[in-house]
């Protein structure tokens, strides 16, 4: 059972912010303004050392879940993502008191990929955020195990390290009463996102609050929740091949000088795709999606059939589609569940036929709720 | 008197769509969605023989007005433009027994610099735009004289000649009873602004739909009017100074490659600027506003004295300040009028201590309406 401590942890969290503390007395100034879209600003300047009284924790257990995640969405590379209902990874949180005060271990990891995983928890996503918000916090009174379900595979584009991530900051907040703020949170998965898959919140964020998330600058982290209308259905196809998309390769793909065309059309897709999701046009949204001149077509090559797959699913009635995250997964969105099974079929076809991968297909809701407490029990 | 046949006009007017006619009884394929956001999509195919049946007109004498627009929005450049209340261009269209019947001349131009512009329909903005209408409408039985009243500056950044195209087809589709769609009368605009100033709606789609328009894609032409909430003030602070921005250096002035993490940032600006304008968030639309990393940091220092300018705004408490158009007007936003005028008088001493250059300030609120009519007298 590998114990840390999370003071290494919380020094990195410092440098999240370069702007200086400004009141000692208040370390984070967040704002929160609730219209129709909720946005989310969050100067954070934790002091060296933590100001705020420890909380006792409420509960000997809490088991919590985090969404998977689409980031990109197209022309939405590298600022926005959403989260998705019915798939993701559960953190199970427990006192434990051989676990030296303040500190946390991981117990067990269990799920998809479980093996590969470390259970050192400053090498674990969980581990890493779980430490960030103990040290947001202050716990010094208590030590915690955890125990992580991993409900999605590792390297699919699913947002499979920032879920394990969100379960475990939400779980820790959860275990103490919940005092931080969404954005606190985001800012400890983070952390964990750093030293896993770069420092980026597409994944992340939408994680942690649910529906999609515009992450509109880093320094300070403001983030711009983008509600799609309740009233409306929103259904993800998502299909994975039996492929390892190299990551590097991915990234390396990237192109490092964009035309001034290329970015006003990829710039102008992003601004319809917001307004898409706001206005509840699914359609839109779709064609959005579907648009990226930049970033798709230097990664789809790269995934056998991924391009064949994708025409697949326009022919077969999706609204749009594309890559989601790094891949290899391909997403399709539609407004109908039995519509996206036959989608996710042809889908599933053309990974076979066009890039001889064997395949699987979700079809599942957006989620608007983001990463949750599940079961807890009182002390 | 100039007078010309609509004819040349109208064989460019069918360029705007590289789309085949698939329907010759519907030559305008177009619909409308209407919730927080309009959208208009277009799949203009005019066939070489105009096919409706020609309108008569309702009126002896038509008045109207179009607004002035500030395009670009910083992160929205070449693709996003909005309408300002209050200064504009009006056009004053007769039916004119001796004008040849399906001509059109130019009888007047007043107003700011009206002896520059010429009184060949054909090389008018106004004339231009009035031309394909009546090739549009099929006008073949009435000659129309026009009286163009310039509200507006030449090369001042305010849309000058996309208010005297707006206003130009709008007068002649209300001559005739109103039969053409807004994306009709837009693609009519565009026919003008593509020979004067190139082939972009960010000007015209404002001036002729009000409010905040999202140029989505030109073909097929594709609009997405974002509706800023109507119980919200906007008011928009436009400085110009005496000093003409010269167009082709501020064009060559655009970088024509862009780095990656400039293309994510202002990408990510332009979705914050769409989702501000749509839930009605003033701060966030003046951060967004100011955002530009790619196209103001170039084009500022062309004009003597902006980056004070710009510096003078903000810290007069505007929300966001940049370049209006391609300038020299610079503009700033804010939700006060009076406000707006202690910024406006900031701005200008800027332009002067800094820029040694006069201006003169307005405070004008977002027009919602667009292109109007204002008077008409019956046959």
């Amino acid at each position: 059972m590998a114990i840390c401590c999370y003071e290494s942890a919380a020094s990195k969290l410092i440098s999240i912010s370069t702007s200086p503390p400004t009141n000692l007395s208040k370390p984070n100034t967040c704002f929160f303004s609730v219209s129709q879209t909720l946005r989310l600003r969050c100067n954070l300047s934790l002091p060296s050392k933590t100001l705020v009284t420890e909380p006792q924790p409420l509960f000997t257990s809490v088991k919590s879940f985090a969404p998977a995640t689409v980031a990109n969405l197209g022309p939405g590379f590298d600022f926005l993502g959403c989260a998705v209902d019915g798939i993701g990874d559960f953190v199970t949180l427990r006192l434990d008191p051989q676990v030296h005060p303040g500190e946390i271990s991981i117990s067990d990891i269990n799920g998809n990929s479980s093996t590969k995983l470390s259970k050192n928890p400053l090498w674990n996503c969980a581990g890493i955020a779980a430490i960030a918000v103990m040290k947001m916090l202050n716990i010094r009174s208590v030590g915690l195990s955890l125990s992580l379900d991993k409900g999605l595979p590792l390297g699919s584009g699913l947002g499979s390290s920032a879920a394990s991530a969100a379960a475990a900051a939400v779980a820790v907040n959860e275990m103490f009463g919940g005092p931080l703020s969404v954005s606190d949170l985001v800012l400890a998965g983070l952390e964990s996102e750093s030293k896993v898959s770069g420092y980026h919140a597409d994944n992340v964020a939408p994680a942690i609050m649910g529906g999609f998330v515009l992450i509109r600058s880093y320094d300070p982290l403001e983030l711009i929740r983008l509600n799609f209308p309740n009233e409306k259905d929103l259904f993800f196809v998502l299909v994975s091949p039996e492929f390892e998309a190299p990551t590097k390769k991915m990234r390396a793909a990237l192109p490092t000088e964009i035309t001034m065309s290329h970015h006003v059309w990829n710039c102008s897709q992003a601004g319809a795709l917001v307004a898409s999701v706001l206005q509840g046009d699914l359609k839109g949204l779709g064609r959005a999606l579907s648009s990226d001149k930049i970033v798709e077509p230097r990664r789809a090559p790269l995934i056998p059939g991924m391009e064949a797959v994708k025409k697949a699913a326009m022919e077969a009635g999706a609204f749009g589609c594309t890559i989601s995250g790094a891949g290899p997964t391909a997403v399709a969105v539609i407004d109908d569940e039995e519509r996206g099974r036959e989608i996710g079929d042809r889908m599933i076809e053309a990974f076979i036929k066009e890039g001889n991968l064997k395949a699987s297909a979700m079809v599942n809701r957006l989620d608007r709720v983001g990463a949750r407490l599940v079961t807890s029990i009182p002390r």
